[in-house]
């Protein structure tokens, strides 16, 4: 089960100074289907600002762990990824991208505890925070403007994890071809959509819009394009009433 | 260049209610590198709250532009696509996924304008304007708990777009996937669609086919239906010749 996994990821947040941000966070995380959130020393919690941004997501923040060190709160965890706001390009991380760090951290967590941390809205992490830090993962921002609120951070590497998790799960939703609930939204087969293109051949004819000696690319262009589209039984019907109506009025 | 891709995209937010969504929108478009906003009918705006949200990205909200109609909003767009936040289960759209969205939307992007819009808080887009969307797109969130604010899947299908659109640059070289090859290939504009479905619908009157006075669903499925296609120059000439062979006929 890929619930198993997503329960398996801890958000980490550190010293947020504004509580609407824990909740925002909180909302970005149900959201995803993640659930483990720790705050440390956070600058006020509980907070009814939190509560405010979390939307309906109060049972995250109500099952909130709040601790006093980082050490505490990644104790438990095999992985531990540091989120990074700028480019390390001095210091020897394995910087990830957030794709990367999506799928790295789903593998992990089929098995063990993993966290991602959030540093400080204004300053990051800090050198200490970072040392604990297996991977640094940076999200790709536009390089002249990097302003990615904490909450938005953790939105999208959140997003990232939770595809890497249906993935891994093989259980990714399939939007295709539902069985169909209104049958009239049920595709025609190619028999009757063959049998909607005779008629409005023959009506292209009488109209003298196609000219059977020199058909040119006519009925395989209109043909391409309903066949990207696809027509459902409803349109079949407006599409042939069209033709009848036409073909009444000569 | 990949910042022209990112150029090409824009984002059309409809009938905002909370000012402070289309700042932190705004702020979540810039951080990804976008900057074309357009807003439709927003409730407030310019509004204070909305600046405050925007962080630093007041550049954006002073180069919004604000519409009255969805249709101005996309007129010179050949892609428009449609976010939203439910399974549209009974329908026959394109569903892509967020992934694939980013995908299409920077191929296309590399040659032409994209719309991705974004619907009301609380009831999304309507059905008149999903039937002007050749595809939705749906992010997939936890199905116990999508509450997705707005500018959250502003962020996400924007982060979206940006990776993209740096996989793109990377290929840049290659040009197999030129969309403009042959000119008569490149979609029509919203507005081009747009002229033909008025045309088509002043001649179903004329039939007797389509009674102003009880239209029932007929226009709206006939867009939904070419929406789903998407219609090329070439296409647009047959479909348009057509009806003027219908006229001359009558």
């Amino acid at each position: 089960m890929y619930h198993n996994i997503l329960e398996n990821i801890r958000i980490v947040m550190i010293q947020t100074s504004h509580p609407g941000n824990i909740g925002s966070a909180a909302r970005a995380m149900k959201v995803m289907g993640l659930s483990e959130l720790y705050l440390v020393k956070p600058k006020s919690f509980p907070d009814d600002q939190a509560v405010a941004m979390s939307s309906n997501a109060a049972d995250i923040l109500n099952n909130a762990h709040v601790v006093d060190t980082l050490q505490e709160a990644i104790a438990d965890c095999q992985l531990v990824v540091g989120s990074s706001a700028r480019h390390e390009r001095s210091l020897k991380w394995d910087i990830l991208d957030s794709r990367s760090c999506g799928e790295l951290v789903a593998k992990q967590a089929k098995a063990s505890k993993v966290a991602i941390l959030f540093g400080r809205e204004s300053s990051g992490l800090s050198n200490e925070e970072l040392a604990l830090c297996r991977h640094l993962v940076h999200i790709p921002t536009n390089p002249d403007y990097s302003s990615l609120n904490v909450a938005s951070a953790v939105q999208i590497l959140g997003y990232e994890c939770r595809i890497a998790s249906l993935k891994n799960e093989g259980l990714e939703e399939n939007h295709a071809d539902n069985a169909n609930a209104d049958p009239d939204d049920a595709w025609v087969t190619a028999k009757e959509s063959e049998g909607y293109f005779e008629h409005l051949q023959s009506i292209l004819i009488e109209l003298d819009f196609l000219d059977p000696d020199n058909p040119r690319y006519l009925m395989p262009r209109l043909r391409r394009l309903y066949s990207r589209s696809g027509i459902t039984r409803s349109e079949l019907n407006i599409l042939r009433g069209m033709l009848t109506a036409i073909q009444k009025r000569k």
